[in-house]
C-alpha cells in the first residue's frame, strides 16, 4: 500500500449505494474524486450523485474487476462486504479500506467481541451459543434477561431477540433460525453514547466528541452531540476508540457504540467499520465531517479537524416521516438531508435533521 | 407560477455543468432532488455528480423541450443563457427562475444600470457607446480613465478595456470589436464589496453578510467574510440587495458587487442573476449557504438563515495553483473545494479553498 496520497481526479469506488454511500460521494466529489458506486439496485440513491454506477451483485466478478481497475481507492457503506469481493478488488488494483482484518472482526460478533475485550475495549459479558444447550448454559451463566443475536449479519434490531425466562430459550433459538450466536448480558446503561473515529494511513487518529443516542426499536431515533460528559468519560472514550482503530490497524471511519453505566464506566455494545448513523451530526456541527474525514482517510491524506463548532441535535426521518419536510423546511435552524428513496416504507431511513443550535 | 413548494423528488434542471452547477447539484441533492444538467461538454463537472446530463448546445431545441418536460424547476449557472432558450423550456412545462426580466437586465450593461439607478442601486457614472465618436463625446463627459466594456457578454475581466488618453480612443473601440459598448467612469473605491443576497417565490429576502474582494487581472483573488463594515455600510448593502431583488421580481440568489466609495457611499458594479463566487466562503461560515439558497428559492422553499458562524477566508484556485491541494489538505482550518475539471488551463477556476476562523 503506497504512503503517497490520491491526488483529485482519482477515482474512488463504494461497495453499496445507500445513504451512506451517497453522502460518501458527495464529500468525494468536493474533494475533487470520481466516484464509482456498485450496488445491484438500479439508479440507486448514491448512483444518482456520482460519475457512474455499476449495477450489479457485490459478489459479481466481473464488476469487482472492472471496479477494481477504475478506481484507485474502494470503500464500502455496510459491513458485510463478502471477503471474495474484497480480494477481487485487491486483485483489480484497488487499495480497500477499511481492510480485511476490520471487515473480519465487523462481520462476526463473537470474533469482534473477542477482539474488544482483547484491546481492552471492554464488552458487556457474553457467551458463544452454537446450540440450544449452549444458550441453557449461557443463560445459567450471565442471568436474566439476556439478549441473543445472530454471530452475523443483523442490523437495526433484525437477528436478535431477548431472553426474559429460561422457559422462553426454545423459542428464541427458533426466533433467530437455530444459527450461531452471541448471548450478551444486559448491560445496566444509564445511556447509550457513540464515538466517531477516524484513523489515516499514517497511523495518526481523529476522534470526535461524543454522541448522546435513543433507540426505538432497535433503530436510532436521535443523537444529541457533543454529548454532555464528563472529562473522564470522554478520555476513556478515545482511549476505546484508539484501541480498536490502532487494533485493526484500521484505514477510515468507525463508530463505536457504547454503554454508559455510569461513573465513567463504558461497555462497547458494538462498532461498525464504516461511517455512522450516530455521526451524521456532524456534517452540521463539524467543519471536517465524517464523511469528508473518510474520504480524507481512505485517499491517505491528513485528517482534518474534529472539533464542534455547534450544538447538534440528529433526528432520524424513518418511513411516512420525511412527509415532514415541508414543516422542517421552515424551521431555520433544521438542516435537512434528504436520500432520495422513491419509496418510504414504514421503519425505513429516508433522511435525517439537523437541528444546530450555539454550543 | 404555483406557489406550492416543489417536493423531493422533483427534477431540477440546471444550464451549465461548471462548478456553479456542480455545487448547485450537490446542494438540491442534500434536500432530495434529483438533478439533470444541460451542457454542451460530455462529462462536465456537474454532470459527474447529478442524475444525468443532456449534452448539446445551449439553443438545442430537442435538448431543451426534453429538460422543460423531466424537470419541474429550471436554473442556470450563467447569465447569457439564450432568451428563446428559456422560452422553450417554459413551453416544455418547467418553471425557469430567475425569470427572464432578470435574465434581460443581466445580459445588457446599459438596460443593467439603467435599471440599477431607476431602484436607487445608484452605479458609477457611464455612457451607452455605438460609435467611436460616442466613445469620444463619452470621454469628454466621464474623464479620464474610463473603462470601455461591450454591451453584450464578457466575464472575468474579458471584453472590457481602460481608456487612458483621447488618443487611444480608436485603439480602444478596435480592441472590443466595435460593438456596442458602454464607458464607465473610474469610480474611486478604498475596496470592492459584494453582498449575495436571494429572494424566494413568496417574495421574502435573505441577505448574507457583504464580502470584502480582491480581484487580480479582472479575476477574484480572494473573499473575506463577513466583511469589516460599519452598520450604516451594512445597512445600505442591505437595501440596495433588496431594492434589485424586487425590482426584478427575483427569485434565487444573486450576486451584487460593490465600489466602496468610502463614508457608507455605495455603487454597483455589477449584478450577476446567479450564485457568485464571492459567496463561495457561505459553504463553511454559514448553515445554509448560497447553493442550497438558491435552491430552497427555486423551489419554492422557505428561504434559510444567513448569519455566519465563522470567518471564512476564501481563495480561488486558478490554473496550476490547484496543485496546492497537498499541502492545503494539511492546513486543519483550510476547507478545499475541488471542481473536478481534467485540464489547470491557465487562469481557469480549478477550486477554491475556504479558511476558516472563529468569529
Amino acid at each position: 500500500m503506497s504512503l503517497s496520497p490520491l491526488p483529485p481526479g482519482s477515482t474512488i469506488g463504494i461497495l453499496g449505494g445507500g445513504q451512506l454511500g451517497r453522502m460518501l460521494s458527495q464529500a468525494a466529489a468536493r474533494l475533487g474524486f470520481n466516484v464509482v458506486i456498485l450496488d445491484p439496485e438500479e439508479n440507486c440513491p448514491a448512483g444518482r450523485v456520482s460519475q457512474g454506477q455499476l449495477v450489479a451483485a457485490y459478489d459479481d466478478a466481473t464488476a469487482l474487476t472492472v471496479l477494481g481497475r477504475v478506481a484507485q481507492a474502494v470503500t464500502f457503506e455496510f459491513e458485510n462486504v463478502p471477503a471474495a469481493s474484497v480480494e477481487r478488488l485487491v486483485e483489480g488494483g484497488a487499495t480497500v479500506s477499511p481492510g480485511p482484518k476490520a471487515l473480519a472482526a465487523a462481520q462476526d460478533r463473537v470474533e469482534e467481541k473477542t477482539f474488544l475485550n482483547g484491546v481492552g475495549a471492554t464488552t458487556v459479558d457474553f457467551v458463544p451459543v452454537d446450540s440450544l444447550d449452549d444458550l441453557v448454559a449461557g443463560l445459567g451463566k450471565l442471568g436474566l434477561p439476556a439478549l441473543l443475536k445472530t454471530r452475523r449479519e443483523g442490523y437495526d434490531g433484525k437477528g436478535q431477540v431477548w431472553v426474559r425466562a429460561a422457559s422462553e430459550a426454545a423459542d428464541a433459538w427458533n426466533a433467530i433460525g437455530g444459527r450461531p450466536a452471541v448471548l450478551e448480558a444486559r448491560a445496566a446503561f444509564v445511556r447509550e453514547l457513540s464515538v466517531i473515529a477516524a484513523r489515516g494511513r499514517d497511523g495518526s487518529v481523529a476522534v470526535y466528541p461524543l454522541g448522546e443516542n435513543v433507540h426505538e426499536g432497535g433503530v436510532l431515533r436521535t443523537t444529541v452531540a457533543p454529548a454532555a460528559v464528563d472529562a473522564g468519560t470522554a478520555a476513556r472514550a478515545v482511549e476505546i476508540a484508539e484501541a480498536i482503530l490502532n487494533g485493526l490497524d484500521y484505514v477510515g471511519v468507525l463508530g463505536v457504540e457504547l454503554f454508559d453505566l455510569g461513573g465513567g464506566d463504558l461497555r462497547v455494545n458494538e462498532i461498525a467499520p464504516r461511517v455512522h448513523n450516530t455521526g451524521h451530526w456532524t456534517q452540521d456541527g463539524c467543519a471536517c465531517d465524517q464523511f469528508e474525514q473518510h474520504i480524507r482517510a481512505i485517499a491517505g491524506w491528513p485528517l482534518g479537524p474534529t472539533t464542534a463548532h455547534a450544538k447538534v441535535e440528529m433526528t432520524n426521518l424513518l418511513g411516512d416521516e420525511v412527509e415532514q419536510w415541508r414543516e422542517l423546511a421552515a424551521e431555520p435552524d433544521a438542516r435537512l438531508h434528504l436520500y432520495g428513496k422513491a419509496e418510504a416504507r414504514p421503519g425505513r431511513k429516508m433522511g435525517h435533521v439537523n437541528r444546530v443550535k450555539p454550543l
